[in-house]
């Protein structure tokens, strides 16, 4: 079972395709803090062969500056790019871009995978057009890793696909736990169903029947039946799975929640003089809990699904947020998250599914924003 | 117009029927935790009248422990009780249950609303049975008050309608905005509609469909458009609209990151003597900022939309958070939240709706767990 092998820097970069395409033109300060990034990217993966893609004449010069990136980069040309405005229809009709040739060299076999911090409905159309679904899977999904009291959660989907059956919620199930596998090295991660009640009675049709299917497949043993919001951040499970409008709510609720906490805290803080001495006192320790929780560490969240590794940074992400999204593709390149997928495809006979390229296909644009 | 009037507690107790129907023997430690309420309720709101509904034998002893209490209660026998763990379908044909009877007293006129700990899809179920949908109301929603950075939030649905079209986000819309007037005292509180991005284009048609209603009605002046899930904890509208499944998971979901913080922060104050003095140094101010978001606080999903009022307090309340509960029920009937939700209908031209009875009498129990 291929589950199990680990592929390291080394091997990538000995098998000759680069480990990732880089769009470097996306992103709100593109190509700054996507060189910066690269720059961490460098010393935490120095064996890995990155291929920057991106307007040349702004590149070479750039790349200059960052020594460490240059390392590990080879520059190819793109005449293109795609702004952070355009709608997803009229960007896939853009050739040339940046994004889309990044995509195309994963599409091709040249890179194993794709980061761009750029517009997030063009990356998600050009994804499924270029890169396109799995065998088996018929809708790709948004995951990421989210903080929990008991380390981190695994999250999908946070908004590729605002509906979703049974089948689909059945696919991100084998597809976060798989992720959970590569990104947090669990052996064998545990499931929740996002739901309004932990009862079996609870929610919709959708859900009991996407709960029955997960109770009787091999996956049974870590199915811990349905969750609820507040099990999210309590950690109840490894993996949570959700739809896409769901789930991109609850991101944004528990990171606005983490945000109004440490507002009321600074205003604690700053009432006297001596919660000012208070403040000196923890501050350590508040700043590690700070970081800890930091929106920037969890950056990067992966199209998943696909037939290559496209990772999705924030448009707003400084250098060091676009490195965590890098090493988000990382893992899923070196712990070859697709074959583990794949494997469990197979084991759950869901390869043959005829409704994968039909639906995954069809460009819907509803990226995380 | 009747929205600007507003009763006091004299002019309820003086104008025959009781203010408040409280069901005393629902909840997980009823109904002592029912009583200290009343005791807190007896101090805010001396002049209401409170009919105590449950087992004479159990309260009569009970009562004359909380003499507070007992100023403002009469005792109504009730010969049966729904336990917490009853399906709603069996729950709804117990004749004489507390519940039961306090739902009839509303639906008779003797009082104006009704509070219980109790078994919330029991509850659910019976006010649409019992105290009936308001005529123009086809999905009567659970809303309830939330913290932000700038001030209480009014959300709903939060767990009544797991499924919504647009023309229920748009009732919700209505008695959001009733009710945040009611319960906030705020005279043009603006709306939003959650969605997974705030461009007009994001979302589902649903979503969109509901938006446009807004824009072209009269409260096209309050309504903000779509808001995220970070809006909801930054206070960016008084009111946010949403499916009682989206509603339920952000509650919660919000509300688990708020317990994350404070547990994270815990361990900070703990980790040596330094951090321990500087915790007794903001103990004061963090003893607030916990007070205002503690759940208890917030206790008290108000019903709406419904032929009286309904408050279904946290079944592991205590005496102060089911006070809480009293509160938000008072505040409903004084500022008679169900005659500005009619002026609005009437405004829209939305009290002939056909689907009225039809939709709300379903016994589809998904209540707030």
């Amino acid at each position: 079972m291929s589950n199990a092998s680990v592929t390291s820097d080394r091997d990538i970069a000995a098998s000759g395709p680069y480990a990732l395409a880089v769009d470097a033109m996306g992103g709100d300060s593109a190509p700054d803090i996507v060189l910066t990034g690269l720059d961490f990217a460098a010393d935490r993966h120095p064996k890995a062969r990155v291929l920057l893609i991106g307007d040349e004449k702004l590149l070479k010069p750039a790349l200059a500056q960052h020594p460490k990136a240059a390392r590990i980069c080879e520059i190819r040309h793109a005449p293109a790019s795609i702004s952070m405005e355009m709608k997803p229809t009229a960007a896939i009709r853009v050739r040339g871009s940046s994004m889309r040739l990044a995509m195309e060299s994963v599409a091709s076999g040249e890179a194993h995978g794709v980061v761009s911090a750029g517009n997030s409905g063009a990356m998600l159309a050009l994804a499924k057009i270029i890169v396109k679904a799995m065998p088996g899977i018929s809708r790709p999904a948004m995951v990421a890793v989210e903080p929990s009291a008991r380390g981190d959660v695994v999250m999908l989907d946070l908004g590729a696909n605002i509906a979703c059956d049974a089948r689909n919620l059945v696919e991100f199930a084998i597809m976060g736990e798989a992720f959970a596998q590569a990104a947090l090295g669990l052996p064998r991660p545990t499931i929740g169903l996002l739901n309004v009640g932990s009862e079996d009675l609870k929610g919709d049709e959708r859900l009991r029947q996407a709960a029955e299917r997960l109770r009787e497949s091999v996956l049974s043993s870590q199915f811990h039946g349905f969750v609820e919001g507040h099990d999210i951040t309590a950690g109840t499970t490894d993996v949570v799975v959700t739809d896409g409008f769901t789930g991109n709510v609850a991101l944004k609720t528990g990171e606005g929640a983490l945000k109004l906490a440490f507002a009321l805290l600074k205003r604690v803080f700053k009432t006297n003089l001596l919660t000012r001495i208070g403040y000196l006192l923890v501050r350590p320790g508040l700043e590690r809990m700070r970081e800890w929780i930091d929106p920037r560490r969890y950056n990067g969240a992966l199209f998943v699904g696909l037939n290559g590794i496209v990772v999705k940074s924030h448009g707003g992400a400084d250098g060091e947020a676009f490195a965590a999204a890098i090493d988000v593709a990382m893992d899923a390149v070196t712990h070859k998250l697709n074959d583990r997928i794949r494997d469990r495809l197979e084991q759950l006979g869901m390869l043959e599914a005829g409704t994968a390229s039909a639906a995954a296909d069809k460009v819907t644009p509803e990226p995380v924003s």
